[in-house]
């Protein structure tokens, strides 16, 4: 039994196309899942289309970016809801907006279903932060890719993919990442220092229902990161 | 000089084919223009697009009505802020979620832009309720039609549009809509019965920039209501 | 086992001649009874005396509707806390706000105890809304007669008392109500949409302790709406 | 030019007859006389009337003091609104919860009027304790009798009004009072205490309007307190 | 089985030579144990060190008391994390800034550790409010000397100790020390009368978490304050 | 006339040897000079000698890093809470918790004096995203080092300081020594990486009063980052 926290990226949640309502429901059907095995779960999701869409209206009409975050949480805020919707009696109706009151939530026995929190913070670093907080067993990130790769994926074809990695080398592929032009790194530079100091278990995974029910079942398809 | 409220519907702020960021600017431009006559305005903008597909999928995934309208409201705040991030330093980058909230940033002499507040409540109510919370001179409703008609006037080729009615007549209008299936209603009725109760004076006009410049100069070209 | 909402009218629980520590005591016995039967249940209080009073003298002020609203909402959480007082530890000592806060007290096994919530709906209204937020199987509203009437029973000595009417009919006699001068239905239009749009089981009984116990043991003295 | 802050005590501005439109407008007028002369000020009131009878009931229904206080407190946030209406422009229709509020109002040049703020508190002390931190250069009392007396008026023929006391003396009336069962000082301990503390210019008089005014242009029908 | 809140002094908390990791661990250990046994509790703690070096401070940079008693909450609130740093589980990693709030984490079978909550109130003050507000069986006041003096037993050699005495006794006791210059009562007025109103059940002990321990067995190395 | 950040680090307003009010009258007297000569300015202030004693207990008790940064924010409030003593009128007696009421502040004309926002962010990361938030004019970074090296000061003889960098330059630093173990940037990586993406004017001196009033003047000591 253990305490869970799963991070679903925008593009995973709300991608190119839009929400989706069945998407979501299965995704809802694999956390029920999840805690009536008898863990405990929290969620945070990411921003997505819907974000996208907004922060570049208002970048046009020279919104700084600090307010530009802040309409992104607002976002993902949505998604969250969206979630919930579909989580029934197994969450709250209400996004917890610091990580006290996903502690809270999480204490009535319920799945709290957060977004973002901060400007400068993606939903990445404040997955990480709350795993930190609440001191999860493990965070789960269900990303577009199916783990974590030593260049980027989608520009070069001989990229390869690790099995395990240590924070530290994960805190050097973000920095690497983030120097090359144009790259993404899976995990953003705060959120891998965040990993870092906080020694957390990882995993980064597709972010299919499936698969996040099979690293549940401790079946892990992507990348372990260990403190 | 008059305090003013602007209530612009979320077909006209957020259409079916998503916000602008050219459109959004002329409009924050005539607000600026208003506001550098000397008057005090305050903006409530509804929900479109946005809060419609959230709300879909949120349906779809057996959301009440009232979360729903959670929902939904967190979208009008979106389109807030977008509005906020144009008008700069005539508004502040905080979207009120009470009365008090918004009369405190205009005591400050900026520009107040809400969303909704309530489940319940449309932006339409939510503008009227507001009007009347700090003693509007006047309420400026701007929507996709140019006034008030005896018809809807997307149903029926001869509907009359109204230069001027009675708040009684407006509340009237708005049953006898509610009672026909597949018509709506320029206002809904609890914003009729709001505006009848707070003897507001109110303009509906077409909710294009042009409109709404020309109604702070006196130019009406739609309907006038008069407590 | 069921989740049930009580509203409470202001003239019931805060009649003319003031509140009563030992009425308030027998509904707090009632619904001490009605949680231990193994229900969950949460309660809207009108604003009755208090809230006339403060209204009447706001308005002599030149106060506008939806300050005197916010006034009335203070005057219902007072109401809402004599009653919190009465049940002890069954409730918590604080008056939700929000309908987020009710859900979470009612998920720590509590019983949540609210006023009024935002100008321009009345607590008939919020009780309505809750109970749609919450998804309860059943909204009890507690008021001055017996159920719902053709016409007002007051005005009519030959109005007839409805066994069972559709939310569709209810909102048809809110209107005809609000159309004829001094008239008011047992239920306001609003409520009644809500109701409506959210497909709610109500029953509408004499707001007495003996009543309220009776609803719950399926014996209902009144009028059952149905979705 | 000075920062006022008037107490009104419960008995002053919500009479055992109950508050009464004309009289609160009197006060109004007054208030705006004085700010309009340039002064800056702040107004917290008492529960009076209201507060006793709800907190009576709750009593009898075992509520403990601590939560009979919370309901005292908001009574006289109702009073405080009943005032705030009364203001119209000069004031901000929000009740300070906290001194931080209340100077926020200030320095927006609007008059805040409070209730009070925390368990434990009368609102005596609850406006020293408001003059303290917002350094303001009197504080007013007015109450239902004229001044400071050596014994209770009420009891004895031959109490004698100071036309000045120290805080000193002061904070060892409210004990001599606080010793001797049925009496009550014009002054509770704790404001006292505070008053000696901060230092603070006092003046205790009848709480009439016109003797507010007089205050305001020097005239001191009552007791002065210093330091 | 007894609700029981604790008042940890800040000189028992945070000592002249500044907190201890050890020292804190052994209270949070003896605040496990006696929880363990089936005893809810709320803890308060007070500022000592870090409080009295920030207030002198800004005692010199010319803030008044209300704004230092702000300053000195703050450190109150630090001590309270650091005991539910050390409190693991048996806590939640949120500071109630309100009674009601203390009280909801209670319900949720946690231990909530509060500090400072209002200008004006000690540490004392504030845990005797709330243990009437939770209507706790036993107030146990942690403090640097082992119980209750007719003197001050730092001034006088021949002070005695009381076994037991009443809350009135306590209250004329606090009174005669606050009027013998640079005596301080173990329990200050305001603390006194609260208890003394509110009747409840009092030990004053040493703080040690031998001695906190021992009250929860029943052994009782100090005062016992009845109401 | 600018709208100018001041960021103060820890170590700056809260040493080793612990705060000093005459040293932090000095500041407030520069911050009033700068103000007066028609400068809008906010400050955000680090958390220094409390911070880390605190902090470093937390973690012996076995406090996670999120938890620890929340009881460092605390400290950094407090410190922005001495400041605002010696501030005066020219502040408001509240710290902003977010950059919203920072900007609020702003608009009455005050100065907002902040510490931290969130976990995982150094108030030099705050310092930055508030700069942007306020599209302030400058950010001043006021440390104790004379500006930016290119190697630690205080490990290298031979360190050179800029005149003038890139931001691009400034994060590869911040980068280059965050991968060398013991050495730590003047501005740490995600605070480099806001500046970036804001295209912040920033200047970093030491934060000595002489130094930042310099700074208003134009006489720049120090590294001068540009966008």
């Amino acid at each position: 039994m253990m305490r869970i926290v799963f991070d679903l990226g925008g593009s995973v949640i709300m991608p190119k196309e839009g929400a989706n309502a069945k998407k979501i429901k299965e995704y809802a059907d694999v956390f029920k899942k999840i805690k009536d095995e008898g863990h405990e779960i929290a969620i945070v999701v990411g921003g997505g289309k819907t974000a996208r869409e907004y922060i570049s209206i208002a970048r046009e009409l020279k919104a700084n970016n600090s307010f530009c975050d802040e309409i992104g949480i607002m976002a993902t805020r949505m998604n969250a809801m969206i979630l919930i919707s579909a989580l029934g009696d197994y969450s709250i109706k209400k996004v917890p907006t610091s990580f006290e009151e996903a502690e809270l939530i999480l204490s009535l026995g319920k799945i709290p279903v957060m977004g973002g929190t901060h400007p400068g913070h993606t939903t990445d670093a404040v997955s990480a932060s709350l795993a930190e907080f609440i001191n999860a067993d493990l965070l789960v990130i269900g990303t577009n890719v199916d783990g974590v790769y030593n260049k980027d994926p989608n520009k070069y074809k001989d990229a390869k993919k690790f099995d395990k990695i240590s924070a530290k080398q994960l805190v050097d592929l973000a920095l690497s990442f983030s120097l090359e032009a144009g790259s993404s790194s899976v995990i953003d530079l705060l959120a891998a220092k965040i990993i870092e100091r906080a020694k957390l278990k990882v995993v980064v995974v597709k972010g299919t229902p499936e698969e996040l029910l099979n690293v549940s079942k401790g079946i892990i398809n992507g990348t372990i990161i260990e403190g």
